[in-house]
């Protein structure tokens, strides 16, 4: 019997899964909650008196190693699992989520004189506050006409490593200077297992404009964006990438003392959660699109030939699976659009309500919301309580609702927020259709789809696409067991391939939802409706939704001049 | 010593105030809640299994005569005033509300035969189910060129006298047809009182088509909307419409009974809450727009020649004051917006950081609003929750919010929806000075005002008016006892005109707001966004607000099909 580990690190934990090599039977599972979380507002502990601007969200590199120290000596525990049956260690993360550290890979927060700088701690994947170094980022590149823009739907996020990278550069110089390596957390989460750095192709494919063909841009490119700029690749990144699949080395006798594993064993080149989670869920081939529902949706889709597709966040030969050009796109919020619902929005009542029924306020909403027939409460919104990813690629648009009157309750609102981030995901599938991306039907994961089948069930009656939910409640650990296994090879009980290793040990799909004739054709009269809000505040420069944002940031900015 | 005693008749309740007709001092007031409030669900009572539809509004008008057995004789206890000492009584009333009753004026609801047919209890003003015959009302007007149609803004209100009864004659023809009269709710409450029908100049103007110079329109009008309908004024209504200030006649043994008043005492004739509040906040020349702000507001604005406003409710020669003419424009939805919000969008926390603090909820969320600056949510609204009256008169137009962000607070929805109430203020003002009607202040009476100061002082940031609040907290009531004065004249120790009883009789007023530079400027940014969104949704036909509506009717047509 052999075993790998898979590690998940998400936005407020990090789950490890202990799996089984032959069959992926999971043996055991362990979640460590950051101790930090998401830092959003001032920094933590004894530096609170550091306050975040709005976009900010940051993260403690500490939290990662923890997750080390304390997932996964627990799953040997549990299991009572000799570690040296232990072939392979696989981790994925959320991107891009990076950080500067010192050549070393010390991270600069973790050193008493960049503490306080906020600029020093990890920019989580949805630290926002780039969006003036993205709008730099793609303006040069399409003055310059730059070749790569397009494998990113024309356009660059702020989410991206080059834009937190040069935010860093041009809002706090001396911490750029400072930085030895700019480097993705995924990476840096590996170096604290390998002790050597390494760079997966992964993250430097979708989210740094590297590709296998023509590595990254240009040092010009660099430059024109800021001469201090010019070397950013070779001075604090590396031109060095590592194709998935590969051993990135051995677990290190440190990172043995943490995890109780062996030194030696094999550890896998990073991988990111939304794409390592294909091959959890049975897909290695074009025609099923990946949805990895949670907070947000990321959508991943395999294609034999590369192409264009409006505001995809990116394409990447061998991204996903080796062989195929994988695409990416996204909705930059879906969870948390219900949450700060029912964190914000969700009187007492309905608080009461929920309890009398032993439910919790969103399975009552659920519970209410499914009462509704499609179209009945009036209501339509705009999905961009987080910006728009795909295909608009706009972090500073904000949502909309539309249609309420004085009878308007809190479950028809939540029906109206679901249909909306279902709506989102339907302009994605009509920009892949329409780019000649032939897409099927959608296999779901993630936290969202267990728990909400009324989500699951309007999600195929808006795309009239068969959503199948992944049997696996934890895909991105179990892609990181199979990348782990795969470090280690067959020869050593693990697998030769991404394809072998999702074939063995990839469970068969759940429960499945296909779209009901009477909904979705109410949809169809919806959709176009949808549609029409999209293009009047999402494509207009000049939508009065573009508009109150520079007021806001008018007045925002006056204020800071008089404090 | 004589005193007047002024009844207004709101949506939830009827308030009684007795004055003092030399100098308007109010010696005490009376509520009394109506017991079954607005009937907007199902019938009351035993009655209950009759359920309505979303937009109705009822009213059951033994909760009129409740106000008067128990409202009036509790004055006279507070008071201990001789009764005879009370001079004259005057009453106002939310219009149009009416009813069908018999020749003797029993409210058909009243009647076993009737009182399980919706159609026979009195429709309230916020009834809007009458759309499709408001409809009607407007194509054939101005397919016809009706002249009368432009007093009106050009289009006349599902609220309104012809609308509601013209529902009753479609929906129900045995009701229409049983119905010896259909009767403005005001004119009822007279007849109550003095055992005569009479019918008063204000609502006939306002809300029932008529003119002093032009009468009603032409039977072959009336015989364009329904056959039926041909004879409508002669067989239930009257010709016979008396101006305001005119005595209706003495009180009945009946009344004097059940209020504890002397038969015989001078009852003016009915007027409007709105309208009778004019010469209570001192309002008796142009110049000053009153501003009755509660679930609603109401706009009274006097001028000295008739002209053409874009959506008015209506423009009145002696509507208000004798010898000008009266113009009136209306919002919806008001404190009605802020009450929904609060009662199904605040949660828990918020309640609970409310009660920390000793406040309401209300008064909470405008503590947290006021220490935001204007723009600095990036939120906008349409304030249409109710449809929206002046200018675009469309019923089933719903509200919108734009913004929304993962962060956004309910503080910050709670200005929001404050301010996009002001712009709609801002539009009703912009309308009557494109028209050449002057407005120089604006005059607020009415529950918000007095509540609510940042609600205040947005207003007139937004319109660059000044607000001043009237004195007298309760301006309708006032106005009616000023009536009620006129109705007994000087020579019993009232008044000869309600210009001479305002003078005497309305208390100067209380605090101004005036418009804060920098506040407005940012207004100023906002506004032509607003307008951008009012224009967008309100008046292209085919827009998605619109769309949202009609897919709603075919969902729940198909809802009622199957059922």
């Amino acid at each position: 019997m052999t075993y790998a580990i898979g590690i998940d690190f998400g936005t407020e934990s990090g789950r490890a899964v202990l799996v089984d090599c032959a069959d992926g039977r999971e043996l055991a599972t362990a979640v460590h909650p950051y101790a930090n979380g998401v830092i959003d507002e001032c920094l933590p502990g004894p530096d609170d008196d550091v306050e975040l601007a709005d976009d900010w969200a940051l993260q403690d590199p500490d939290d990662y190693v923890a997750v080390y120290r304390e997932a996964v000596p627990a799953l040997l525990a549990e299991t009572g699992i000799d570690p040296a049956h232990v072939i392979g260690v696989g981790i994925d993360f959320t991107a891009c989520t990076m950080l500067p550290t010192t050549a070393d890979g010390t991270p600069l927060c973790r050193l008493d004189e960049w503490r306080r700088n906020p600029h020093a701690w990890v920019k989580l994947w949805k630290h926002h506050a780039a969006q003036p170094e993205a709008d730099l980022v793609n303006a040069v590149a399409e003055e310059r006409g730059e070749p790569w823009l397009e494998r990113y739907g024309g356009k660059i996020s702020s989410e991206w490593f080059v834009a937190k990278s040069l935010q860093i550069l041009r809002e706090a110089p001396e911490v750029y200077e400072r930085a030895d390596r700019l480097i993705e957390a995924a990476d840096w989460a590996v170096w604290q297992l390998t002790g050597v750095e390494t760079r997966n192709s992964c993250t430097a494919g979708y989210k740094a404009m590297w590709s296998k063909r023509d590595g990254f841009p240009g040092n010009d490119y660099f430059a024109a964006l800021d001469p201090r700029f010019e070397h950013v690749v070779d001075e604090k990144m590396s031109r060095d990438i590592v194709p998935l699949g590969t051993r990135a080395g051995g677990l290190s006798e440190q990172a043995a003392a943490w995890t109780g594993l062996l030194a030696g064993t094999a550890v896998a080149v990073a991988n990111v959660d939304a794409h390592v989670s294909a091959p959890a869920v049975t897909v290695t081939e074009p025609g099923s699109m990946v949805a990895i529902m949670g907070t947000s949706i990321c959508h991943i889709l395999l294609g034999h030939e590369p192409a264009v597709v409006e505001g995809m966040c990116g394409v990447v030969e061998d991204g996903v699976v080796p062989g195929l050009f994988g695409f990416e796109a996204g909705q930059s919020a879906v969870g948390d659009i219900f949450a700060w619902f029912v964190d914000r929005c969700v009187p007492p009542e309905e608080h009461e309500a929920a309890a009398r029924r032993g439910l919790g306020v969103h399975a009552y909403l659920e519970q209410e919301a499914a009462k509704l027939e499609p179209g009945e409460s009036g209501l339509l919104g705009l999905d961009w309580w987080n910006g728009n990813r795909s295909v608009l690629v706009d972090a500073e648009l904000g949502g909309l609702l539309v249609g309420m009157t004085l009878q308007t309750r809190p479950a028809e609102i939540y029906r109206a927020l679901i249909e909306a981030t279902a709506f989102g995901t339907r302009v994605i599938v009509d920009a892949f259709r329409s780019a000649g991306v032939g897409i099927d039907r959608i296999v779901a994961c993630g936290g969202l789809p267990e728990r909400n089948k009324l989500l699951m069930q309007i999600y195929a009656d808006v795309t009239g696409l068969e959503y199948v939910v992944a049997a696996s409640k934890q895909a991105p650990a179990l892609g990181s067991a199979m990348f782990g296994a795969v470090a280690a090879g067959a020869v050593r009980g693990g697998h030769n391939s991404v394809v072998d290793a999702s074939r063995s040990m990839a469970p068969p799909s759940g429960e499945a939802f296909r779209p009901e004739q009477s909904a979705s054709a109410v949809y169809e009269r919806l959709y176009p409706e949808y549609v029409r809000l999209h293009d009047l505040f999402g494509r207009d420069g000049d939508s009065v939704m573009k508009n109150l944002r520079t007021i806001r940031a008018s007045v925002e900015a006056r204020r800071r001049n008089r404090e």
